[in-house]
């Protein structure tokens, strides 16, 4: 059993996780996954960097730790919503949909987490760069299975190559939101949009629509 | 007139600064545009870090003069070599070519300068931010004059906006750029050739192919 006094110090310290992650995720897309420290991070928090030191490790455990709660909040804004619809092309749609308000709406201040994070890590192998990559990989499988289902369902009778989509798509993402950033404005990801449908269309899809219901989104 | 010993002082002064350089813009892609310093600069180049520092001043000098040098080699790899095909479809080819070539062949050790740099100051606003976003307007608008120049060809018969396949065009480029730094491998040129061959044919272009000549290449 723990005692009420150890029980007050996890609360407070999970608190205190919460906010040094919240802040963390947030700051890694505008000054880079390098330029966070838990001195800052303790700052911007309210806590003190000792409690923090101890809640976290290492500055990579930091960033392991920021990289896995952006995980948590990319599955929940993006991948979670599109759930309600069934596997192939209307959750391919979905996805699409929901990654494009989750870039449009700026989840994270400096656009997708894992664009900036993987290009900030795209030389510097070690178990960030793997963790970024792995979380990638996962949402990467996530567009592979609802393209495969949308071909054995028939829906994409042109497509041949179902990793071929994805690239494609991903592409048209990746270049709305950093375009977006560079530049301001929601062009961008209209033109992302038209591409996609009209790429849609010419694989043979009767509904390329992007206009599709989305699942409840949690505010973050 | 000068004098021969301050003609050697600019010789030394001119070789310092290419070599400064030319370590400045490769590690500016792998370790960042703000990994980058006068002293480590000074160490690669075999320089003094006063010498350094006389050459560039403060450390955004020295940032947007690898911004610039960064620009000379992209125009000397990538669009001259282009230009031996008039403006239209075929120097649009030309380009398409000669990008995945600079990026794939890691002209920079980091893949393209400016999508990593672009990246690093997505949310960092000042002198720096526009010399790179200034560069990437210049690439932008050799794609757009080119697509223009094909449309009024008549090269692009189901083409009705030039920009929409610019943004394409570097969405796929860019991708490939990206997935081959994080997994390796040159898959994600051939994607991106393939989904650009597809689409100039979609849009009705007679020849599309990326088996298309170069002019000389410096080495550099």
């Amino acid at each position: 059993m723990t005692t009420p006094v150890i029980d007050g110090r996890r609360a407070r310290g999970d608190r205190t996780r919460h906010a040094v992650l919240a802040v963390g995720t947030q700051r890694a897309t505008t000054e880079g996954l390098n330029g966070v420290s838990i001195a800052q991070l303790a700052a911007a928090a309210g806590a003190s960097k000792s409690g923090v030191a101890a809640l976290f490790g290492s500055k990579e455990q930091l960033q392991l730790a920021i990289v896995a709660d952006a995980k948590r909040v990319f599955t929940e804004v993006v991948v979670d919503p599109a759930r309600i619809h069934p596997r192939g092309l209307r959750r391919l749609r979905a996805l699409v949909r929901a990654w494009v308000d989750y870039s449009a709406g700026r989840t994270f201040a400096g656009g997708c987490f894992f664009l900036a994070a993987s290009t900030e890590f795209a030389s510097q192998p070690g178990a960030v760069h793997d963790a970024i990559s792995e979380a990638m990989h996962l949402w990467r499988s996530y567009l592979d299975i609802s393209v495969a289902q949308a071909m054995d369902d028939g829906d994409l009778p042109r497509l041949e190559d179902a990793a071929q989509l994805s690239f494609e798509l991903e592409a048209l993402l990746s270049q709305a939101n950093r375009t977006s950033l560079m530049h301001g404005g929601d062009e961008p990801y209209r033109r992302a949009e038209r591409a996609i449908v009209e790429r849609l269309q010419a694989l043979g899809a009767k509904d390329a629509s992007l206009e599709i219901e989305l699942g409840p989104r949690p505010r973050v």
